[in-house]
């Protein structure tokens, strides 16, 4: 059984090489391979089904608010990509190019889509015309490609899945609504379904996205203390709608700018998923985004009756989504696959439970087992999902708040920075330079300026100027 | 109300032109767009509403099988494209090659995929060793590029959006268990979400997948007559696991091929539903793929009482996907609107309705209006969806039937194929000749060799030789 050897082999423990511990992960519990393609990721089934969680329970919150779904080309010409000018410079290092179709070199090249800013902006300027045509709240599942150098399964490939937002506004109250309203959705999709908690903020200028006005992001903590943008939210004003001409007449028969927004969460969650929630057994997923909540594993399988009540007790448990391993493996080896593959929670039952009218819940998070009479599981089943739902999103946040330091002092602030991973907060000027040298001297960014801000001190942690904004600092994927 | 003056404009009659009427309803009923991109399409809200409907319906038939889906890499080197002969025959005509990453040329140039083939073999080849990892049933949503030189809008782009499943089996029967299998889940598909008839049959050697041992296909025959390929199930046998190397040891330790399938569907289905089911008022959707089933118009809604009593009906209806049309538009500009975008129907409602305790139901199949108590809404209009479901398939089969000819001679052929659009039963020898004979002087092609067989004479219709098969011909989109 070599698939079971593979599994029981020791994953290489969290403390002594996290980012080793993290690829044994992906690789046992078998959400994603490398490919034959450079920096391309193979999305395995387990993987894949964690991102259809997350893409359809997303999808029915963007929907609840008004979002509509599209699909745009993947390939956008280079005249296009070129319109706006700090867009294209962000991007244009970093793109795939398409010289042929067939056997005929293209008039034009044309790059694979790193993002769509540029043909949601091409379709606006003809698609909309009048007030009426507003607002313009679209959404398309895809993949995109940037030609990232140095590549990490979920966190960072050449290609990736995602959703991206681009919606456009009669005015720019409303745009900020939408940037603000989207970033909600996120953190708060982040918190209930995934039991992640973030900081919500603003991205500096030099973090922000190019060719935005402003870009707001959610940001989290891994349990090695590095940071995760998990998610943001752009505000463009109207400097895409100028450099593509995409105007409406308002209700006095005037010219008007649209102003836009756009708004992108990807594969990466997986990573984090993985990332927040896992321990040196593999994954832990919390309920709500679990493809498979419960296992059912039958001890003594063969005895008669035992696998009857297994499958029994699947099908009273329909509600949720439930397995029964029936496999020949040993009861052993199913404990450990469960735990690798992150189940929230298993149910042991053999001829004595039966016998007893009982069988066991087995806990992933705290390992707790809980003898269940076999005429409560439905209700106790439910039960234990929210309680594991919650106190994985608890346990997130205990890590996350005893990982949070302040610091007031550029010594304070280094030595935190270099030997108590998280988040550091700080004060800071505004000026970039500082941000540079924390970059360069620490290999840390700022992470962002929440919206809850605090006054910690009246001086820059870099510089000593007068302080503007306290910021979020950190080392991060 | 410019949409509104443009929504009513007559559109051309099918009678007149059926391509521009095609054309008219695919722009007016607002499905998709023409794109900065030659040749690739946008797909708007309500066209990737449709595919949205297919996408989940057909996923969940998969999954029943036991499909698990997976992603790959977009991008396919040109060594691994290459790999098997007759595959790369067929395709490499028609790629989109990448020669450049960011700023670098490639060292090796990859097409965007066609196809998958050649990536699912390259994975299984690590991915397999034993009998116990076999069969591998996977299968993936994604977009598709073919450089084709001549494009419409769902039928034939460049970019594509399908689903490909991709599996690997210890045996040729499982193999070709699976292909059929697959063949079904698709009619089925058809026949029921869709309400398209289709004949299932194998595809002659001339028509079938590059590098199958046997293709398998169906057909449904369009309201102009022409046929439309609308979805195919392929049998590999062993050949591509020979070249990519695929094999396991079976439970006599013996090393053994794979056998393989693939099979596909395409956003082109929404193109067979504008064409089996519309009319001169626009789109007609069958009442399980329609993304709005019902549309409530209030009538004199600014009337006390009118418009709570349409949102107290929509409540009443959540089982469905029902909307209430409260805009300014008038009433009448509204019924064209649920006409031109296909809902199977819609309920009015206004003031004196109110007091007599009714509505009407409108049917867009049959234009029907029914007088429906308020007291029995629910049922009612659970009846009548189910009724207009079954109605469409029942007027499609019989267009289908009425269109469907039989020829014994070449004179009889040629008038019937000239004259009278529809499929032509006819014998074949088994001889490419009279395909390509076919093809030259008739433009037409044989769709297939149906399951369903008939000995309608004993020599081929187009050389006089003794017939094999019987087929079905006709022109095809």
């Amino acid at each position: 059984m070599a698939n079971d050897k593979k599994l029981v082999e020791a994953i290489t423990s969290m403390d002594v090489d996290f980012a080793q511990w993290y690829t044994d992960v992906v690789k046992k519990a078998e959400l994603c391979d490398y490919s034959s393609v450079k920096g391309c990721m193979i999305i395995k089934p387990a993987g894949y089904a964690i991102w259809e969680q997350i893409q359809n329970q997303l999808d029915a919150e963007f929907k609840k608010t008004g979002v509509e779904n599209v699909y745009m080309p993947m390939f956008i010409p280079e005249s296009l990509l070129q319109k706006e000018k700090d867009h294209v410079e962000g991007f244009a290092p970093e793109v795939a190019w398409v010289t042929h179709g067939g056997l005929e070199p293209l008039q034009e090249r044309m790059c694979v889509r790193p993002t769509s800013e540029t043909l949601f902006c091409d379709f606006y300027a003809n698609e909309i015309q009048s007030y009426r045509d507003l607002p313009k709240v679209y959404n398309q599942w895809c993949s995109v490609v940037r030609w990232e150098k140095t590549t990490r399964p979920f966190l960072r490939s050449r290609e990736f899945l995602w959703q991206e937002g681009h919606t456009a506004h009669a005015t720019a109250e409303d745009a900020e609504a939408r940037t603000v309203q989207m970033l909600n959705v996120y953190a708060d999709f982040l918190k209930d379904v995934l039991a992640i908690p973030v900081v919500k903020g603003q991205k500096t200028d030099k973090e922000k996205f190019a060719g935005a006005e402003a870009t707001y992001t959610i940001e989290a903590l891994m349990h090695d203390g590095k940071a995760l943008q998990s998610g943001t939210s752009h505000n463009f004003g109207d400097g895409f709608a100028k450099a593509f001409g995409i105007q409406y007449t308002d209700k006095e028969n005037k010219l008007q700018y649209v102003h836009q927004t756009s708004w992108g969460m990807t594969t990466r969650l997986i990573g984090a998923i993985i990332m927040v929630h896992g321990d040196d057994s593999g994954l832990k997923l919390p309920p709500r985004v679990a493809p498979v909540q419960i296992t059912i594993v039958p001890i003594q399988q063969k005895k008669e009756g035992v696998l009857d009540k297994a499958y029994e007790l699947r099908d009273r448990l329909s509600n949720f989504r439930v397995k029964v391993d029936d496999t020949d493996k040993s009861p052993g080896w199913k404990f450990s696959e469960c735990e690798m593959r992150g189940v929230p929670f298993r149910i042991e039952i053999g001829p004595k439970d039966i016998e007893n009218n009982k069988c066991v819940f087995v806990r992933r998070d705290t390992r707790e087992k809980i003898e269940v009479s076999l005429d409560e599981v439905e209700t106790k089943a439910a039960e234990l999902l929210d309680t594991i739902q919650k106190d994985m999103y608890e346990a997130a946040l205990t890590h996350q708040k005893a990982h949070t330091y302040a610091a007031t002092t550029w010594e304070e602030f280094c030595d935190i920075i270099e030997n108590k991973p998280g988040f550091v907060k700080a004060m800071w000027c505004g000026d970039q330079a500082c941000e540079d040298k924390v970059k360069e001297e620490l290999a840390a960014t700022s992470r962002c300026m929440p919206f809850e801000q605090e006054t910690l001190s009246d001086k820059c942690v870099c510089c000593g100027n007068a302080a503007k904004k306290m910021v979020y600092w950190g080392r991060a994927y």
